[in-house]
């Protein structure tokens, strides 16, 4: 972590994460999930599992999300989990792309096995493939619903589970079976499928930057990084505290090669036939990987208002039973007024905690889980008529005395500016740490990795770009990866850094997730 | 049907849905399906493709349930899709009773075969089974989080897929995948166990009744229709039109079966250790099969207002392009107004359907999609001031001439009563074709099933009833089964109609889904 860019905290260390970021990010990633109770490991290899507060997270992503995919004519419906197998060899690339991590169904039953225990019993005469994404299945479905021109677009949106088997995983990153929601859609024409590729990018763009406070890049994918089947894969890139790239959305204009191979056939305008054009975007949970490395810092989660599961934790604080009633009361009353405030979609979220834990320990607990205001409310604050006010993006010793209306009356502006904050501040870090680079020593001492360090050097590059696949190798060595060719480039002449050869196009270079 | 509960409608025929529920109940169920858009078979056997308007009535089922669920202290969270068979094989009773329907995984890619296509590979160590239910691997997750009784309660929810493999299967009613929420929670004692077990059987009722306007009927299941593991389960029952039952949601009380399975030990206040106390409950998307059948006619579906993803569709009449702009706006200015109305949860869900089609075709499109109200608004009415309104509780011909700002300002009043009307006539249907029964020659009678007639006769038939497994076979023989042991019974003296054996409590007996 660079001092200027990301302030460091007085901290108590005996309660923040342990390691910080800057001892070890991956560990300190872990630690913060633990500890704010977002998810953990199953006893099933590679699935996690979403405990509530993640999921609570997961459901205002969802809100959030759905509430602008039904604005733009989107409908929700649902599609089988499991794809027969001949369904999913009709298209080449896509099979080549997801053979290797596919989970297979290949029995219906459980029988008792000779010597105890069970087995698998019943085997299908088709192996079931459990959907990694659900192109071809959502095809055959298209192809009975679209006979006209008429009947387009179809805008179909599906939330789910989908498995993709993992050997390595990381709980939110990569697991082996992720939520996600995948949008289908078929479009008479190639520039309407366009457009929706391009809308539906836009929309994870602003997803990103309003409700999620993080800065992204939209781009689109160089050939090797395109969606098996896809003609045309658009993603939005942020960069992670640790420099790296993560990947928060992608969106695929996929001509008519589905079209073709589940038969997706329309009759036109003109009379004639044609195959439909597809496109299909998604999101997953790892989006809350990327909100938690986005934002949080040693001390543990830090959530952006829009998408806390709550807003606000009141603390009460008393001595004894007297004073008990008395401070109990008042924080319900306050909890009542701070209920009626509107904020974002909805209204502010309170909640009283009044568990009988010592102060600093529940304090501590809020802190870890990145609820946004902390309010502490003792028998003085309530003889003086105010309440104590602790922001998670300020160091967390900090509190201030606020009046009681005024801070009901400011708590929605307050969670504005910690939304507005979180956001300038992710951009001022991106921003520091992009670099121009036309030269292939200084990219190589850009992304040099030192072993004693626990952390990659570097960040993003803008580097002038040529999409031939024989590059690959050379970035494989360096464990650097093309993000994306940003969409709001002007053209500018450069030379690639890896072919040499002459181009107008140039591209983000990072280490990714 | 009898003529005196369930009135006939004078229809199109040529437009209803063919055959009718007196010609054939069951192939009616498939057509209303069929012509509401609600569902279609896959291409994967015994899974089912849920299309928007089928997947609408499933969002607002979930929300409704969720906003009751959250009020009550739960919390959502996710579990992973794959159980380890070994996890499975914990709980006798449970692996025996599912067993028989699960999907195995058992391998974790795909390869090419020789000779072309594709086949599993990569076979796991240990075979996953498909989550059919997740008592086991939540468990897992309650093991680790409960160490004390300071932990308790934990009152989860999850909403997910499951998979039974069924070999005989119907839209909504029995399919191999569907989607439920199955809530799990773990208490320090037996009594708050079976309070929070009652509590929720309490709740599906309350949603049976205000949300989906079923009256339905609670009881405790007979020893062999338990879930499998648990001490007691309980449901509520309703009576489709054909007079089958329908369990339309359970609630078990497990005692600490799957605690002791599972390992969730918790140290008690007094400083002992005891295992927890847990409970499962669920709804599933049956309840979508439970709506059609219970108020649909034979024009097709017909939606309780609280469920219907839309409550007023708006159909613009013109002949020519003047009139068609001046009609179009007033539509529009209608719609406007109507969505600021407050109904149910939200506020008046309105849409105008402007579709270039005739206009018989396009009511007849709304009415078999349920749609409550429908306003016709020609040239004509919008000179008058008055909007056409035609209910879908009412014949499909019917039509009144309302006053604009009247039905404006009427509409949720008129949804809240087709919404009380369905109940009333569901309740009066059941009533009607309930009867006590304590002679097993009337039993027969009753139950006696003609083969000239698609329909079931009798319907529920109230019984003095003595728990023992002796009898099934000759329910079975009957196509008989024990819905359950009615909650709100009187202690009344009668003789099992099967054992002969003297009792205090009775029993409803139905043929069921």
């Amino acid at each position: 972590m660079t001092k200027d860019t990301l302030p460091s905290k007085p901290a108590k260390r005996s309660n923040a994460i342990s390691p910080t970021r800057m001892e070890d990010y991956a560990e300190w990633y872990q630690q913060v999930i633990k500890e704010a109770d977002l998810a953990e490991n199953s006893p099933v290899r590679g699935c996690m599992v979403i405990r509530p507060w993640g999921y609570g997270l997961w459901e205002n992503i969802q809100q959030g999300l759905d509430r602008i995919f039904k604005a733009t004519g989107h409908k929700n419906a649902y599609f089988p989990l499991f794809i027969p197998l001949s369904f999913f060899e009709k298209e080449a690339e896509h099979v080549e792309g997801f053979a290797k991590e596919c989970a297979v169904v290949t029995h219906r039953r459980l029988e008792a096995k000779p010597g105890g225990g069970l087995m698998p019993a019943a085997e299908l005469e088709e192996p079931l493939v459990v959907r990694p994404t659900s192109e071809t299945i959502i095809g055959a479905s298209f192809a009975k619903w679209i006979q006209s021109y008429r009947d387009l677009p179809v805008l179909i949106n599906q939330w789910a589970n989908v498995v993709r088997w993992e050997m390595r995983t990381r709980l939110f990153l990569r697991t082996t079976e992720f939520l996600w929601q995948e949008g289908h859609t078929a479009h008479a024409t190639a520039d309407e499928a366009r457009e929706e590729t391009m809308r539906m990018l836009d929309i994870y763009e602003r997803f990103a930057h309003e409700y999620m406070a993080i800065p992204v890049i939209k781009g689109e994918k160089c050939s090797w990084e395109r969606f098996p089947g896809a003609v045309n894969t658009y993603s939005i890139e942020a960069m992670m505290q640790d420099r790296r790239a993560l990947q928060a959305g992608t969106s695929h204009f996929i001509g008519q090669n589905f079209a073709r191979a589940s038969g997706i056939r329309f009759q036109t305008k003109e009379g004639g036939e044609d195959h439909a054009w597809t496109t299909s975007w998604g999101v997953s949970t790892r989006l809350i990987g990327a909100l938690i490395m986005s934002h949080s810092d040693d001390d543990g989660l830090v959530l952006p208002p829009r998408l806390a599961p709550r807003h606000v934790v009141i603390l009460p604080i008393y001595r004894n039973d007297a004073d008990r009633e008395r401070v109990l009361q008042y924080c319900r009353a306050l909890e009542a007024e701070l209920r009626d405030q509107p904020y974002g979609d909805g209204r502010v979220q309170v909640e009283i905690d009044d568990r009988d834990i010592r102060g600093g320990e529940k304090t501590w607990y809020h802190v870890k889980r990145g609820v946004p205001l902390r309010l502490e409310i003792g028998p003085r604050d309530l003889d003086a008529g105010v309440v104590s006010v602790s922001r998670r993006d300020r160091p967390a010793g900090e509190r201030n005395a606020v009046p009681h209306a005024e801070f009901v009356e400011r708590a929605a502006e307050i969670l504005g500016e910690i939304q507005r904050g979180l956001f300038d501040r992710a951009l001022v870090f991106r921003n520091a740490n992009t670099r121009e680079i036309v030269d292939r020593a200084v990219f190589d001492e850009w992304f040099h990795y030192r072993d004693d360090e626990k952390q990659p050097h570097g960040g993003f590059a803008l580097c002038p770009f040529v999409d031939d696949p024989a590059i690959v190798d050379a970035l494989t060595a360096l464990k650097v990866t093309v993000r994306c060719l940003p969409l709001d480039q002007q053209p500018r002449s450069g030379r690639c850094l890896f072919s040499g050869k002459p181009t107008k196009r140039w591209a983000i270079f990072a280490k990714a997730y």
